[in-house]
């Protein structure tokens, strides 16, 4: 498989902002199954897992057997991969200065 | 306008290979519109603008004129928003390490 392949499964599973939350909240910790279905009481136990399948083949998600449950690992490396892809090492001292500035000045008064 | 409006446009934009590659271009530095368009030769003019004014609409590309020419430059900001957001400070350090030992294992032979 191409890493173009590998990108365009990364972005898919990126594309979905629902996704994106539930990669927010495995920021955190691991979460089981269980636990992302009540963390998204508005969609259906079937729902929850066909989004984990989806980055799960994306590789943003590693899932563990533990007994019954299966706990939810977020792969924080395909992330790494974009941010090196279009910053890299060289530029990532200047972005980072870059940001703050911007951040400091969207918080200045007028 | 929402974040998640904000990152719906980035991962729409990122979704697409050609225009990840026209990003990939524009990391070496600015080029203008016929640069990218000698680089693309299978896509005409007219796809080629349409293309960038998606990355455009997602700040991941900003166009600077000059005279008749338009120079756009890679906005590294919205790149470092994905990073920011799943890695954070407190976990680049460790994720970087997991990343070096990823592509050492990789490389030795079996």
């Amino acid at each position: 498989m191409s890493s173009d392949d590998d990108s365009d499964k990364v972005f898919k599973a990126l594309a979905d902002r629902r996704r994106r939350h539930m990669l927010d909240l495995l920021k955190d910790g691991p979460k089981t199954t269980g636990m992302l279905c009540a963390a998204f009481p508005e969609i259906d136990r079937c729902t929850v897992m066909q989004h984990l399948k989806v980055l799960e083949q994306a590789d943003l998600v590693v899932p563990q057997r533990k007994g019954r449950e299966r706990w939810n690992h977020l792969n924080a490396l395909p992330i790494k991969g974009i941010h090196d892809r279009w910053i890299g090492d060289y530029a990532a001292h200047a972005v980072d200065l870059l940001a703050r500035l911007n951040s400091d000045l969207e918080i200045q008064p007028d």
